[in-house]
């Protein structure tokens, strides 16, 4: 008997995306072995640069790509260009439309705020970054004290290494607690497991 | 007044290395900013495939490359293969000889450990790999509960999630405990500051 994987992950890259952001969660459904498959896409498929200096692959061009059962978005110094940049804009809408679940780092909940999608739902991003997202997508719930926030679909997470708590709590809502658990401990990571867990809120008044 | 950088990170890419490995350490050096470059390197420039399905980039041949400040070497499921490549070990063997700090994340510390370098060394490894990695080099001190061990210019480090814990310790051991705390928090990452944290030592004994 054949075996296709029950979960495939779409990862979008851009230019100047922030390395864990992005590669911290795909560690997390990497670990799900033959039980998850990741595309990584981006507007050319061949290598990406980020934010940090070190470039990653695309797979695929998201032309290519319908959507996924999970879309995973990045944050980003790269996200203040393509949050102005409508054709980016356009695709990244197609796929989250597309998607069974959008989840978001940083501010990757800037750029899926800007297709319009987040309108009237809750979401959290970057805490040093909050005043602005906020004032740039004013239509969304912004979340100031929390590690993530799930609304329906949409996950969405605080700074850089929130997204692995994220990641955790996706693969809770999919395969059960336990198996997040397991992969979380299969990663040597503590999970913050508790979504309010926020020490990093702290910074918002500072 | 130009300014270089003073943390130049040279880290090692290989088929079926893991993707928090590596992506973890670098997050950390890159949120140094201007004050650390990075140079990806491996056996040939271009695409790498990790062990979680998504490729990363090298930069540059290694043959291109004498040793840096940080030596930064992943482990992942890829190490099974490169610890019996005898061209493998002694391009790595030349790269640490010529680096300042060799850090090592996982089974990392079997590829360094296969070089001779950790011999007579305290060092540690992944939890669930460790009896192998043990019994595969048996010159090691290796100590099972640690979240990462530092021996002068080696710093090694537990499973996947550990390595970012450890390069936190690289910067602070550079730029002073300040600075590590200070990434930490942009990271909204909670570092587990004491290295000898490590409740997963107790996968040992199961």
């Amino acid at each position: 008997m054949s075996h296709s994987p029950s979960l495939h992950v779409g990862a979008v890259l851009f230019e100047g995306f922030e390395l864990l952001d992005f590669y911290g969660p795909l560690e997390m459904f990497g670990l799900l072995k033959e039980e998850a498959k990741i595309t990584v896409v981006a507007e050319n498929a061949g290598p990406v640069k980020s934010s940090g200096g070190p470039s990653g692959m695309a797979d695929l061009a998201w032309a290519n790509a319908a959507g996924f059962d999970v879309l995973l978005i990045p944050g980003g110094i790269g996200t203040r260009r393509e949050m102005n940049r409508a054709p980016f804009l356009a695709a990244l809408k197609r796929l989250a439309e597309g998607s069974r679940i959008v989840a978001t780092v940083c501010t990757g909940s800037l750029l899926l705020g800007k297709t319009g999608l987040l309108d009237g739902h809750k979401a959290t991003t970057n805490k040093r970054a909050f005043q602005f997202v906020k004032a740039a997508v004013p239509s969304v719930g912004w979340v100031a004290q929390a590690r993530w926030i799930e609304d329906n679909k949409y996950f969405t997470s605080s700074g850089i290494s929130a997204g692995m708590d994220m990641a955790l709590a996706v693969i809770a809502r999919q395969y059960g607690r336990e198996k997040a658990v397991e992969i979380a401990n299969r990663a040597e990571y503590e999970w913050h497991e508790d979504s309010s867990w926020d020490p990093f809120a702290a910074a918002l008044s500072s």
